[in-house]
């Protein structure tokens, strides 16, 4: 093993005392609203990781190589996101809201991961402590726990950006800030901004500031854990459905696209090719559910069927998971939809999950270019994005990417269907884990929970959701020789 | 639209009097078996076909160019296909076996294609001549009526390598010999080889001539269409699937490695990645559902365990789909073992579809490639098979299949979802008729029918057979832009 092992474990311990400062926020929320016990357990829990923390930051030397490599990152990145929904897990296993060990990695890991599948059946219940931390995890995880921890590698002494290139989502990283920490730093003020935004919008709506926080958390992290069962159907507010479907939307476009708004060039996102076919594939989408659900009479005005099918719509392909019906008793063609949704997913370099969207326009180019190329052999044409060429690296990257997402999604089913569930279940299970969505399809559709997956099967689901949430090349590369094996 | 007209159509016009003659063989069997008004519908149709071919082909002048363009192949391989299925199906409407065009053009398709899927609901009360020319439609796909034409094309004055680039399986050809004539010519000396030895056999078993030749069209050609309702499990006779699983096995292995065991050096063909990996698969597969199948009572001994296993294990990975047993009723392991073998298919230059064993093992070691890339940007290194590198145009082509088949998967599950059927009915019919295999999942289960699907449904079906058994490729190139409108 050639890891540069000190500065890692001083990252790791730097995550661990992050993650324990941020129980900080869900202890005072138990105490104002008078959960002693759950208050202790949180201070049980993150006293400690945030002591240790520190201290081994303090106490490990700096080493003689600080450099970070590529393996070292990946690393990094993998290890910590699987920290996280261990040490994460523990205010829950503690307090006695999720006692076992499984279940609380895997609802963890799926607010990690923004992910928002979920083994509690009946959430209400839970303390209010305990609520807000399980919806808080969608929001650090959101724009990545990492992106933040990119701020404070400086201070270690540690550049971070070959952890960014494991952390990034999507297969193009515009270069619009010259620097790493630049770029991560206008990505969470963004970020935050936007959180803000949409907590004054529903407190607006008449939502208590507790209800409009843990439902933000849950849309601008594209999570989808919401603090009622009913999840944001509970509100009975079009206006409510509306802001979140806002949002929501907002939270899968390409947060880089936000800096053009900013400097005011707005003409420059409107001409993104990849926003334009995001925004186009919701307008379609929703025009077609709506329109089905009418036909099939499964709402009698155009009113409700427009309101219910642009929640849905919008909240799977910007893998939220937020409900405000059962989609899985839509009639077929709309489900139909709602599983292409799922698969495609938001923007690259947004919170959401999913191919990306990017990656579904390339797949389709890359697919003509090899039509026209059986054509004339002699002949190959650049792809071209807005008027730009492609490099072939990165479409390398997107054919690999896809023929790894088409075999994680048959080899996941695979594994599921073995343990005895149907074939919409297995195959909606591990979509909705590796895609980051929260809801399936069978078993595991919006009305019901992982809860019925054995030990063993929600651990590997949380670990699904957690090699989605890294592009999969990240978590997989853990199991390949080179990475163990060859020096350098 | 630039196509070379004049040979297109001799061409053509020649495949449809090949078709016309090898009715001769049917019409001949009604005669025998006292079915005068079957011999006549068959004479009503291959008369005018041999003859109006015929004339064409003489009348036609040889224009002046008559080099053959790629996309004059894959014209006449996409539209030789589509009028095969029409003009064989005539028989089956005419006489009245099946009289719907949707549905005989399914039969046909799927007969040509060598899929197996049937619109026949009780198969046994069809008369001798028609359930001859059933089978043989698969005898004659097997092998592929073009590489029979091939044969035929010098003496219409054009050469046929374009032709055998569309119409070839699998992404390796190896280069054993010098002219596609001579390839062509071994292949089907093979093929009729193979055929005959197969009735011996199986006639040595008691099987009647009759029952022998259909059943062996169906599985060298990797059909499935059985004279039986209850298919191969109609023999009742564990010498019968014996022969048939053996002989199905060997229409699954790349015919150019038969060359080498003729040529005395059968080393050659063990030491094949492909073929290995085609036995290990088998061999692996067999043994997990059988143990299986033990563990979940639904045999009771180890023979029967076995005996059910294999032949259908052999017989979707081959893509034949003839049946002993109905493999949607087993244990949900078995099932899904089941659908990973009906994407893998058999190996490139068999007669068997699916994905392909090779494509398989390519895209692995790319996905591992892919991985070392990302630690190690810069050192690019070639993959090998059975140590010789595989070009990078080759790897291309393998990647973008993958893409274009998981794609058409996809959007073919959706469109006959649309259409009320389930998530397994949709994606197993969809399976079947892309990997050319015949039986699927669900409502089209082993014993279970395709008659279900409305007419345009059949239609797609059938369509999907065609591109399935051309690649892909040959179809999906009709569509683009480049086909049409440029020159060159």
């Amino acid at each position: 093993m050639h890891l540069n092992r000190k500065p890692i474990v001083k990252i790791l311990f730097a995550v661990m005392a992050l993650v324990g400062t941020s129980m900080l926020l869900p202890l005072a929320v138990s105490l104002i609203y008078g959960e002693t016990k759950v208050a202790l357990c949180f201070a049980v829990v993150c006293v400690p990781m945030i002591v240790i923390g520190l201290l081994v930051i303090k106490i490990v030397p700096k080493g003689d190589n600080t450099t970070l490599r590529m393996r070292d990152g990946f690393f990094i990145v993998a290890m910590a996101w699987v920290i996280m929904s261990v040490l994460g897990g523990l205010p829950f296993m503690i307090s006695g809201s999720i006692p076992n060990f499984f279940d609380a990695f895997f609802e963890t890991a799926s607010g990690f991961t923004t992910t928002g599948s979920t083994i509690v059946a009946n959430i209400e219940i839970l303390p209010k402590g305990i609520l807000f931390w399980r919806s808080f995890t969608h929001w650090l995880g959101g724009m990545g726990v990492l992106v933040l921890t990119i701020a404070l590698l400086p201070m270690l002494g540690i550049g971070g950006q070959k952890i960014m290139r494991a952390e990034t989502t999507g297969p193009t990283l515009d270069k619009i800030s010259v620097t790493v920490n630049d770029s991560a730093r206008r990505l969470y003020t963004i970020y935050l901004g936007v959180t803000i935004l949409e907590i004054i919008f529903l407190m607006l709506g008449g939502v208590s500031l507790f209800d409009a926080s843990t439902h933000t958390f849950g849309t601008v992290g594209t999570g989808g854990l919401s603090t009622y069962n009913a999840s944001v159907g509970a509100f009975h507010s079009v206006y409510v459905e509306m802001v979140i479907t806002v949002f929501m939307l907002l939270a899968g476009i390409n947060f880089n696209l936000y800096h053009f708004v900013l400097t005011g060039r707005p003409g420059q996102m409107l001409r993104d090719t990849e926003f334009r076919t995001y925004i186009g594939i919701i307008f379609g989408s929703t025009a077609f559910v709506s329109v089905m659900l009418l036909i099939h009479n499964y709402y009698d005005t155009i009113g409700k069927a427009l309101r219910y099918a642009v929640f849905q719509v919008v909240s799977i392909i910007t893998t939220t998971g937020f409900g405000t019906d059962d989609f899985d008793t839509w009639p077929i063609p709309c489900r139909i939809v709602m599983f292409l949704l799922m698969v495609i997913g938001g923007c690259a370099s947004s919170t959401g999950g999913g191919v990306k969207v990017i990656r579904i326009i390339l797949s389709l180019k890359i697919i003509r270019r090899a039509a026209d190329i059986k054509l004339r052999p002699n002949a190959v044409k650049p792809i071209k994005i807005g008027g730009k060429t492609i490099d072939e690296n990165t479409l390398a990257a997107v054919k690999s990417f896809m023929i790894l997402y088409a075999l994680t999604i048959a080899l996941g089913t695979v594994v599921v269907a073995l343990n005895g569930f149907d074939l919409t279940t297995s195959l909606g299970s591990v979509i909705a884990c590796v895609s980051n969505i929260g809801p399936g399809f069978g078993l595991v559709g919006p009305s019901c929970n992982f809860i019925l997956f054995s030990g063993p099967i929600k651990f590997l689901l949380a670990m699904f959701m957690i090699a989605g949430r890294l592009e999969l090349y990240t978590i997989f590369i853990m199991f390949t020789r080179t990475f163990w094996n060859e020096n350098r």
